[in-house]
């Protein structure tokens, strides 16, 4: 059986979109079943009406290095890393309790980024045995 | 033999205590043996006399939605989600290091919420072969 | 087969640092097979020329009671921790991909913390069948 990479995506910062998306198209090269499960502040950037994005305050002052550096070896945004991973495999569900909390269903959110609504405990069924990370 | 999921909360603003709550309740409804270890800013929500709470400044225009969105499905708060996880055998745990950093002892902690300080040492072994999350 | 811990740094705040000297000190002294895979902003605080530190604004009031209390309790350094870990065998990478988006090269790095810069699917490999934290 391979293996197995589940995420939590929660803190809806713009920076932990670029680890999210480099981690999740890095594993499904690798072969590895990855499952992204997207809540909080970070679900209002895949909506198909995405909120703005948000850098940390702490680090804002450093923003157009990363972003330019980034640009400079021609990384690809994380939207297209995680349509990478998704052609590979990679699933992508919102959480069903929060969506409901903000009033999202299914047809507001981006269908290239978004598979499905699903909730908190059918997400870790799929994940169980497998790593987890929470970002 | 059943399934872990331990849990290192460390950030304490207030947005991740709900998926720590849900999580942690969800889990322990799967049959999931849940372990969480409060730590750094988090403990201080735990408390006796707890902090007040604490949300990101990123996001803090966004906190009413959010909050009038959980109580309009009549989501449970975090720490009725802890409590039921509790109920359903979850431990939670006080990182003995950083209660002594910050001059803390067991009597200070909310015993509705809070089982027993323990050593990172501990909670390692107790999660050892198991997923952990760091929220 | 021993245990595996590995460990994303990106945050890069100072108080994350804590639980990351904590854990690895701890996990590396029970047996665990360490790898820290450093990137985003939290590469700078490895530079040899060290970005100072920086603290969530949410908490900054409570940065001081934090210091001295670590102090009071005579609590080595996340550095000193990381160290430790290292001397057990814990191994600190820092991520390619970041390191050359910010033009970084492994000479920039402090080689008392940093043993190598390495690609995303290289610690994936080393990470499969173990823990794994996002920072």
């Amino acid at each position: 059986m391979g293996s197995k990479l589940s995420i939590i995506v929660f803190s809806g910062t713009e920076d932990k979109f670029i680890p999210l998306g480099v981690v999740s198209q890095a594993a499904a090269a690798l072969g590895f079943e990855v499952r992204i499960f997207v809540t909080g502040w970070a679900m209002l950037r895949l909506l198909k009406k995405a909120a703005q994005p948000t850098w940390p305050k702490e680090f804002e002052s450093m923003v157009p290095a990363l972003m330019n550096g980034m640009k400079s070896i021609n990384a690809p945004s994380w939207v297209d890393m995680i349509k990478q991973a998704k052609a590979m495999g990679a699933k992508v569900y919102v959480c069903s309790m929060m969506a409901q909390a903000m009033g999202l269903k299914k047809e507001d959110f981006n269908p290239e980024l978004v598979d499905d609504i699903v909730g908190v405990t059918t997400f870790l069924q799929e994940a169980e045995g497998g790593q987890v990370l929470f970002i």
